[in-house]
Formats: C-alpha cells, sequence, structure tokens
C-alpha cells in the first residue's frame, strides 16, 4: 500500500510502497479517509522531533487522521464504522498515566506519539490501532473528522481553564484567540459559544481570508503589527480567557498582560529556546494581585477527542468548508505541504 | 483609646489616642486581643500602598488581629465569642465579588483593606466591623488566631493550586516552599499533611531558627545561595507544588524550571517592577509540553479563613511557640516594628 513519509537523512516527504499491516489482537483495522497537516509535520520534516520509530529507516506522517473500520477484528466496533485515532501510545514503560486514560499528562519519556516521534503516523492507506484509542463518529462528519484532533487540544485547554477557575464565580465574557492558523480559527469558533465578545489576533493585513472568517464568526480582527498584546486591554478590552497559539515565546509573557482580573491564558504553541527581556516584577506583581493564571497545555485524552466530536458538529455549516482550503490526493501528496496565501488547511485524501 | 498608626508624610508607626468607635447596625464590637505584623506593614509605613481613610490624616496599622466581641450589638455573635476579622471591605462601589462573599476576587477599586488601604486596621484596643466579615474561633486558640489571616493566604493558594490540577490524577507527592518567613513557615507546616516530602527555600546560613523549625517540621532546607531554584530538580527532585513567598521576582520564572510535569506553582509574594531577562521559549516550552501551571493568589476569603482555623488547630504544639518569637505590649509597640537575627514572627498584645 501507499504511505507517505519522511526517510532518515531526508526532509522531504515521500510516497513510499509498504506492506499492508495486520491487526493484533484487539487492534482494528482501518482504512484511511483523510490526513491533515498542521505546523508539527513541518517540525517532523525538520527532524526536529527526531525519534523514528524503532528498527524503522523512514517515518510514517501524520497524526490529524480519520478512517472507517475495515476489520473490526472481533473488538466492539462494526465494519464501516468512522473513526478517529488519538496520537499519544504507551512506550515501553510503565505509565500510570495511560492506565488512567491520561496520555497527555504523561512525562516525556512515557509515550510515542503516531506521525510525531517513535511510531508510525496515518498517511497510509490502511492503519492499525487499539480499539481503545480510537473515537466514532456519525457518517455526517466523515469527510471533517480528520480536524477532531487539533480541536481536542482547544477542548482539553479550555477544559483546563475553566476548572482553574472554578474556585469562584468566573464571567467569561472577553475570549482571545492569538493566532489565526487552523488551530487558531477552529479554537474561535469553539469559543463563539462560550464568550459573549471573542477576538482573535493576527500578522496578516486584509484582504485576507482568514480575517473574513475571523469576522464571519463574529469575532473582533486584532493586527499584531498595529496593537501588541499587551496593548489589547487599552485599546481593546482586557480578556477573561486568553489561548495562545502561535508558538512566540513573548506571547507567553504579554498574555498576562492581556488578562481581566481573575483572568486564565491557556498556553498551546511551542517556541523554542529565545532569550528575551520581560519586566518580571510586574508580571509576578500582575499575577498575584490580579489572580490571573497562566496554563500550559499540551495534546488531549479521550475524552477531548469525544467533546471535539461534539464541537465539530455544532459549527455552522459555512465554516469547516472555509477553512479546509487544500486537498489533494495521494497522487499530489507533495501539493498539500505547499503554503500559499489562500492556504488555511490542506488534507491528504485517500480516497481519490 | 489607644491606637498604633502612621500619620500622612510619616514613616513610623506612633501611639495615637483616639475614640472608641460604636457599631453601626449589623456591626459588632470587638475588643483586640493581639495582632501580628507582617511585611504588608512595612509596605504601609514607607508609603507604597498609599490611600489613608477618607478624611483621616492618619492610618491604624494591622490587618491580622484575633479579639473578644465585647458588644455582638443585636447580631448572632456574643459576648466573648473570640473572632478574627477578614482584611478587604467593599469600596463605595457595586460589586458582585462582595455580593458572591468572593472579596478576594475583587479587581482594584472595588475593595479597600483593613489596615493596609483606604481602611483603619486592628491595631487598636477595639474595632468595629460587620458581623459577616468575622469568622469565630474556639477559646482554646485566642492566644493564636491572628496567624489565621496569614494561614488564609496559603489556604487559598493550596485550593486554587489543587482545583486548576483537578482534571487529572494528580499526585502532589513533593511541595517546596520558596521563602521561610512567617508566611512560608506556615505554608510549609500545612503542607506536612498534604505531601509526602516537603522542601523549604531560605537565604539563611546556619545557625538559623527558622531552618531548625523546617527540619522538625520533617522538611529539608534548601539555601538558596548554594542551589538556584531552578537547579532543585536535579541537586533534590522536582516538584509537584511551588508555593512562591518571597516577592523575589526572578523566583515567579524560576518556579517552573522548578516543577515537574503537570506540577503547579502558585505565586503570593508582591514584587515591585524589575526588568530582567529569561529563556522566554524554553519556559514556554516547558509550560505547554509538560502541563505545567502558574497561579497568582491574594488575599482570601471567609472560607479560606475558616480552614485556616481548622489548619491552625491542627499544627504540631511546639510549632506556633516556635515561630512568635516576639510579643509586645502596647506600650512597647515600637519594637515589634524591629528586625534582629531571631525575630521571626512579632505581634502586638493588647491585653498586657
Amino acid at each position: 500500500m501507499h504511505a507517505i513519509a519522511v526517510k532518515q537523512g531526508e526532509t522531504r516527504p515521500e510516497l513510499i510502497d509498504i506492506e499492508r499491516p495486520e491487526p493484533d489482537e484487539g487492534e482494528v483495522l482501518v482504512k484511511t479517509l483523510r490526513v491533515g497537516i498542521d505546523g508539527t509535520d513541518f517540525e517532523v520534516l525538520s527532524g526536529s522531533h527526531d525519534a523514528f520509530p524503532e528498527g524503522s529507516d523512514y517515518q510514517i506522517l501524520g497524526h490529524e487522521a480519520v478512517g472507517v473500520v475495515e476489520s473490526p477484528n472481533g473488538t466492539a466496533l462494526n465494519e464501516g464504522d468512522i473513526v478517529v485515532p488519538t496520537v499519544r501510545r504507551p512506550a515501553n514503560t510503565p505509565s500510570r498515566f495511560f492506565e488512567n486514560n491520561e496520555p497527555d499528562m504523561a512525562p516525556p519519556g512515557e509515550y510515542v506519539e503516531r506521525g510525531i516521534s517513535g511510531a508510525h503516523g496515518y498517511m497510509s492507506e490502511y492503519f492499525t490501532t487499539p480499539a481503545s484509542f480510537l473515537v466514532s463518529l456519525p457518517e455526517s462528519l466523515a469527510d471533517v473528522g480528520f480536524l477532531v484532533e487539533p480541536i481536542s487540544n482547544a477542548e482539553k485547554a479550555l477544559e483546563l481553564a475553566q476548572r482553574s477557575r472554578s474556585t469562584f464565580e468566573w464571567q467569561d465574557s472577553a475570549g482571545l484567540v492569538l493566532g489565526n492558523g487552523p488551530l487558531g480559527l477552529l479554537t474561535l469558533a469553539m469559543l463563539a459559544d462560550q464568550c459573549e465578545r471573542t477576538y482573535c489576533l493576527g500578522r496578516r493585513e486584509r484582504p485576507d481570508p482568514t480575517i473574513d472568517i475571523i469576522e464571519e464568526l463574529g469575532a473582533t480582527y486584532i493586527n499584531s503589527q498595529q496593537t501588541a498584546v499587551d496593548e489589547i486591554p487599552t485599546v481593546y478590552e482586557p480578556m477573561d480567557l486568553v489561548f495562545e497559539a502561535t508558538g512566540h515565546a513573548k506571547h507567553a509573557f504579554s498574555t498576562i498582560e492581556a488578562l481581566d482580573a481573575n483572568g486564565v491564558g491557556v498556553l498551546l504553541g511551542i517556541p523554542d529556546d529565545w532569550e528575551f527581556s520581560v519586566n518580571g516584577g510586574a508580571l509576578h506583581r500582575q499575577l498575584v494581585l490580579q489572580n490571573k493564571a497562566l496554563l500550559g497545555s499540551v495534546n488531549s485524552n479521550i475524552r477531548h477527542y469525544q467533546r471535539a466530536r461534539d464541537t465539530l458538529a455544532e459549527y455552522p455549516d459555512w465554516f469547516l468548508p472555509s477553512i479546509m482550503t487544500t486537498q489533494c490526493p495521494v497522487s499530489e501528496f507533495a501539493d498539500a505541504f505547499e503554503d500559499t496565501p489562500d492556504t488555511i488547511k490542506s488534507y491528504v485524501d485517500f480516497r481519490v
């Protein structure tokens, strides 16, 4: 079968031919429908994760997938079920987090990540996985189901934020998303029901399709070239909830200044080392005197995938087609890794 | 009656003579027993809060008090009840936080703080306050009740920390307190029941009475001149829970590095502006990839005072006498504001 992989020492994806996998006991054979591409895939290509599956000189890409059960193999699933696989799998070490269904909380060393580090991804015609790592979707979500994975990260972040504010009567009236990439837009659309007023920060100038989408969602676009994150409270309003989805390390700190009293910022980006100066005294003082919170959040577990499925079903009809800009059949997979001004979300379609 | 106050333009406390206050409807008249002194009192003396009670050219000091009800004035309290007053009172503005019994979450402008900013404190022979801002104590805690206020801050911080980690099965095996002042020691003693292993960081060399107390509590003393906060994971172990009680702004950031995966740091100190350099990329990345959390926490509400009362009752017998080093009668109040190498906690005793 065909698979899209990066070979050891290479930085570009290739189409390879490998044997179709056989499911072990408890595993399901899934026929792949669509696999999305995000920034992490480019990190894998650049070698920054640098942990190929054991004994393999290539890494199959892809961690945002949707497929259809080809062989339930004695599990509770049925042939034809639409399913989304989660990303993390246990490494060869005992982990209480996997035992508790909390792979997202496992520390480095206790997990591998399919398509990212230590395990093959889902960009192949078929894949196998234990049934316990699959979330079922209604048939109607088969086309968009590969977005469950990115949305699940926003769901986890929202859960963490809400729980951290559950000691008092928190009002999340104003919500801000830093970043207008696919994760930013999916998060913003999720927040539309949550917050009375929503904002999304990006670096692009008009005309730009993401700005149109932001405004169509009823949110206010903030151009970071005109308004720095720490100026947002005076130019717009202080925020109750901030999601950072830029990976820009200065945003982790200016998020504190963007927050209203009692606000919470959740960080999702993964920056490289970067030394810079901050007014650490002012940030520390603001955190304390205004009861602010800053939370890091990575990946997600099956509970967040399930919520993401529900969120996905509730997005307005026009929204998902507007961000799913770049569909590539397997034969033209390389195009899915190209960026153009109109690209929002690219995905490989294994059905065509 | 006598009161200990700072006059406008002065930076030293004085004994003044003022009229005994009359309780309004719903207010109680309390005879003061003891009032503790902490770092905030020195900030008030230095003028950094700079908001004297309206129409007053002096500010009565003191926010850590215990007293005995002199006149219940028709409230549910009884003459002779031992009581501790909370700190925050509503400013002349509507506040949903006071309506919700959450004065600790009120933003600046919605509150005054007795003895700190905008309202007189408790360092007088009598004070009045609405009964709803009083917590009752058993007679047996009358001598130590002024410590309920500082402990209540640790209780709130612990509640915030626990709630922020309640989305998964968190293990708070290792707890670290930054700071070996009275708040640090009271927090450490509270954590002794909470964490399997506790640590306390200070700047002092042996012999020092706080180090003896730390070790008597079963905790490990960490000398910050030998081990920086960010080195603690390698020299000792990574921490599940960190309480920052130093007000040293660099500690807010190195706390992130002291934490284990999924750990939480709560900041309690209130530093001045201080610009310095951080590896913001590494801190941001650690927060995200290891699900770390950083929470600011200020003051406390009646629920936390009630918990503090319970904690106070459960401390080992030797502990409180060992930190209550400096008792001063009103006539020698000035001594309570002096610092010596053996001073841990000073308080003014209004009974003697």
